[in-house]
């Protein structure tokens, strides 16, 4: 078992960087404001990475993959065996989230943090296997607290692990059958919302589906009684190994300035979680979409973040994040390389 | 003057394209329906270019651009020197929408169907000035009714040119200081809506422009009458001379079967124009974005279009739509790389 010190030393976000970008947008060859979203969404780059001139020359993408006990109760309309075949889908290149990689130029890591089958070797496969799956929640922990702090460690040593060879934007993914079921009980706990608010089809339960995954997240709930004051405990009980990984992603990009691009409803509990644990982390936080997946509004409210995109989108693996890295680019290319009303020749407005 | 035919011959969208697609959609390894609006997007793509396997090589802009006489009532904040200076910082690649090109691999061309200035030759520019600005529409008709066809004609020539070099998707954008008034008289007569629901602050007047702006509406339609039965005429009393041309560039890019990405207000009008000259022009029509002007909302519910962004953007030029084109090659990049449930070994849903 790695140690683990929980305590996350997350800088402040550059104010200065902010107030610098925002400067010189208004110098750009176009009406104030004009750019919109992309106008906030580079100065909040910027004070991210702590300069007036944000890159996102290297732009990642971590899946972290994991299983989970409570497919036992019939959470899921997928075998709990796609969750490694579709890592290999992932390596292979025949995964959604592989074609939005390419077409991004993002550079696609998975992460074994919790499969329950074995996963053959591969150089784009972090091996970090915390155990074989999480327990079922409906009758014990999902796992033990020190799992929880491994599989959190996992994420944090992955990030130093690619930050290392250049990273300047972290788009997160998930790949766990079963896990919306863990995701619907820590956004329970931290939201303080209902299961009935939070608990949507997933990958396409029908009705009585649904009603029985409601009845799972309640029974879970009231068996650990899991508390927001207390988020490992409620990672332990409730959570996932791909849950805990990605928030402690979220951590170790935070401590070195690299903004995080949230996925949908998996990687967003686990924002909750990550937020939980270092409120601080937030800063360093982009929503990249709204998921059609019922609650994930309510987990984005509760943090405070605005979706780039709504495209009905209901898969996860990060495709919703990596979407978002042309937005993210473009507001970095105006800001870098638009003329400026001297430059162009170009007269301002009118005095009024 | 060149000689016009408006008969547009459009073709019907190809539904068994669209049906192969949406149905190989289903055996691609993700959850059904789980890409959402990328899934149906692909599918309309086929649609359009009458093919199951859409392309997007050939990535075109078109920015028309054009004069308004009614500058002179104070309905901008920008003198109309700016229209002939943007032109020139569009091709020598300062301004926003030849960074946003140049980021997505696009062909950006410029039109001057009416700028009131001489502009030098440019290899990027077509000089198809009709006249040399609209004249002022509160005293007299913006342009005589060949006017307005000659600037119709300029557009349908222009995508005939650009569709020659290879053109798959076409991203339309304007440049006009004191367009938005056309745009908004114009979608008063279309839409049927009141000149206060759809007249906005354009590029940014404040309180007491917004509300002149309002009245110089309000005049111009009591003045002229124009009536939706009439589109050719409401376009010469009311319109502009680069709204002419970007309809006319709908039209043709629907005959020659080219999917057309709409920017936001000024194009949004011009799609109005257009569909009331041939309304299957609207099946060839994509909503990039929701423009944060006000109004930009009831054209796009009049066509009945729903805008994949949602930037709060309000600078015209195509950059709405050029940022949409990420999406729409995703889209079509999905369809074509990923793999089948068979051919990456990844089990289907359980029976339910």
């Amino acid at each position: 078992m790695t140690a683990v010190t929980l305590s996350w030393e997350i800088p402040p976000l550059d104010e200065a960087a902010r107030a610098a970008v925002l400067a010189r947008q208004d110098r750009l060859t176009k009406p104030r404001g004009s750019l919109g979203r992309l106008e906030t969404l580079s100065a909040a780059l910027a004070a991210m990475q702590g300069t007036p001139q944000p890159r996102l020359r290297h732009k990642g993408v971590l899946v972290m993959a994991g299983d989970h006990g409570v497919t036992a109760a019939g959470v899921s309309a997928y075998p709990s065996e796609v969750t490694a075949q579709m890592v290999l889908n992932f390596v292979r290149g025949g995964a959604a989230i592989s074609v939005l990689a390419r077409q991004m130029g993002a550079r696609l890591r998975v992460v074994d943090v919790g499969v329950a089958a074995e996963i053959p070797p591969h150089p784009h496969i972090y091996a970090r296997k915390v155990r074989a799956g999480t327990a079922n929640m409906l009758t014990e922990p999902a796992m033990r607290l020190d799992e929880a702090r491994a599989a959190l460690a996992v994420g944090a040593e992955v990030v130093a692990a690619e930050h290392a060879q250049g990273l300047d934007v972290l788009a997160l993914g998930d790949m766990g059958i079963g896990n919306t079921t863990a995701a619907a009980a820590l956004a329970a706990v931290f939201t303080g919302r209902s299961p009935a608010e939070l608990v949507g089809r997933g990958t396409g339960l029908d009705d009585e589906g649904l009603q029985r995954k409601i009845r799972v997240v309640e029974a879970v709930l009231a068996r650990h009684r899991p508390q927001a004051q207390a988020p490992l405990d409620t990672l332990a009980a409730v959570g996932g190994l791909e849950i805990a990984a990605l928030a402690g992603a979220m951590l170790a990009a935070a401590e070195r300035r690299i903004p995080v691009l949230l996925d949908g409803y998996i990687v967003t509990a686990a924002a909750l979680v990550a937020v939980a644990l270092q409120p601080r982390v937030r800063d360093y936080l982009i929503a990249a979409h709204a998921s059609a997946e019922t609650g994930h509004r309510w987990m984005l409210a509760f943090l405070g973040l605005e979706p780039l995109l709504r495209l009905d989108l209901r898969l996860g693996e990060g495709t919703g994040a990596v979407l978002a890295l042309p937005l993210l680019e473009a507001a970095v290319r105006l800001l870098q390389e638009m003329a400026t009303f001297d430059e162009a020749g170009v007269s301002e407005r009118n005095a009024s």
